[in-house]
């Protein structure tokens, strides 16, 4: 019992506490009954760049998983790990940092499996139960009439990955590309950006609410892009969509920010991916809570047709956004994201 | 919706009939409260060689997650699967032998992640429910006084491993490495050991009849090498073990085909890894339905050391077998196993 991995195991177990059996083959829960499950890699090369600080890692995968959760209506209970890791791998940091993002979410980490491999690869199974009160939160539930609406701000993300892949690092904190001279306010708009596209931050508590407002139609969060995943949830409701473009929500600095990198913002808002914001629908009529600051955007069709624009200026609107197996298409999204 | 992801998507859907939500980010399912949970990962280059059939890397990769809910006296219910691949992937071959692999043993394929990859690499979650009148079986129960029991044969996994490394494939059944002349009898050993490597068989059954008989003290499936696995199982029992190596169950011609290829026979069996038969305790006088072909190996002991041998002759057992992180530590096994 002396290997690198039983020592490593038996570290985790003393981290982590009695009652968890990481290491074992096996882990037994008890589930109230109906689960949400999700499960979410993320891969050097394909999903981040070579070079992020592994604690930024483990929250980004803990977070794009607790994000499914959160439009599923979900409650985060339990993560399964596997972690594909070259020599060197600093596994205690980054179990540190997982646990302390999963804790926060409210889930354990229940198991996992532990390889070697050249690059660093890590995939998350996420369990969640239902909320007191809440019932789950699904893609299809979109009917006409509906109001479209999003719980933050779009396109920050894809800017923050082009500001990545312009040079930018992570060294403990946003440092922009070596020879970017931006005016004070766009420089920290441009910090704000590479933060959240590192560490995107799940929507859980507008998702709860949701669930228990009983008025929720169909949720998904935005993880491939906002026309993509509108075509998602659309196709799933068998409706349509007018998106208005004018009352797209950006964060502070982001249209500057965007013309000064000579990126069109509509193209990062609507292609660019990686938001980890919720889009749902609501009757007419129906608000979340002011605290989520969450934006009206559109409202659903009976017509299939995907359209955005302003009112007698509609255009069709593309499924802009990521594919996971083609890449981007028609859009400026790129990926692997992020340099250290 | 034309990317090439929606498109796999779609006729996964149609694949898989109705009530499938693969491509959702969330999958939703009724379970019985309680459920045994399990990953494991398969890479290129790691845990297979390149060249492997993709139908035989998917009802591989679900025959060793099986065994592990096997081992835990769990009836399989629903999986998750990540898969990265590179261009030109083969999906549909791959789905349609993973699913047809997973209904065999009851479950389905409920929901997953694709994403791209310079090598493939394949991660399975499995959940699990208990059988009627069933327990869960966990590594923690054996008791001073317990038998020993093998569901099956040992080291031939490890020979079929290493008749790969020495140039063996599989083009639709398993051919010899070229140049390596066998009798009959034993090229049929051969041929079968590679079968055995490549697509091991899960003792569902005798997992649930351990589960169901009340009887069982403790169980693991061997993944990793008999020695290690049972170091595993009695460090969790806090107990030892004697273990009659002469009582060893082994293949029809394995002992003359590893004579031949200059293989210590005792080395595989204890050493090799990946033989997945479960490794459980019965109390004395108890025995599995002979319909299972399981063999008593040993006895449990309250001193925590564990011993191999015979009455006289009891030698310390060192844990030998394959670390994750480590690699193959005082072994004979070597990975990436299998070579087309």
């Amino acid at each position: 019992m002396n290997g690198s991995e039983d020592r490593l195991l038996a570290w985790l177990r003393e981290h982590l506490g009695e009652g968890h059996h990481l290491g074992d083959d096996v882990a037994f829960l008890d589930l109230p009954g109906a689960v949400a499950l999700t499960v979410d890699q993320q891969i050097e090369g394909v999903h981040f760049r070579p070079g992020i600080p592994v604690e930024v890692l483990a929250r980004r995968l803990a977070a794009v998983n607790l994000s499914d959760l959160a439009a599923a209506g979900a409650r985060p209970r339990a993560a399964l790990l596997t972690l594909a890791t070259p020599p060197g791998f600093p596994h205690r940091r980054f179990f540190s940092a997982l646990t302390a993002a999963l804790a926060a979410a409210g889930a354990e980490l229940a198991g996992g499996d532990l390889a070697r491999a050249e690059r660093p690869a890590f995939t998350l199974t996420l369990l969640g139960g239902r909320w007191p009160g809440g019932r789950w939160l699904r893609r299809d539930g979109a009917r006409p009439g509906d109001r479209l609406w999003l719980g933050g701000t779009v396109g920050e993300s894809a800017l923050g990955q082009e500001l990545l892949a312009r040079g930018a690092s992570w060294r403990g904190r946003a440092c922009l590309p070596p020879g970017l001279a931006l005016p004070r306010p766009l420089a920290a708009a441009a910090r704000r950006a590479i933060a959240r596209h590192l560490e995107p931050c799940p929507q859980l508590a507008l998702g709860r609410w949701l669930a228990r407002s009983g008025r929720a139609g169909a949720a998904i969060d935005l993880s491939d892009g906002l026309a993509r995943d509108l075509h998602r949830l659309c196709a799933a409701s068998g409706v349509g969509a007018r998106l208005e473009t004018a009352r797209l929500p950006f964060a502070d600095g982001f249209l500057p920010l965007a013309t000064r990198l000579e990126l069109a913002p509509e193209r990062l808002a609507l292609g660019g991916g990686e938001d980890y914001v919720l889009l749902f629908t609501l009757p007419a009529g129906v608000s979340p809570p002011a605290a989520f600051a969450a934006t009206e955007i559109g409202r659903i069709t009976r017509s299939r047709q995907l359209l955005a624009g302003r009112a007698g200026a509609w255009a069709p609107l593309p499924a802009l956004g990521w594919d996971h197996l083609g890449g981007a298409e028609a859009t400026g999204s790129r990926r692997p994201s992020g340099r250290a």
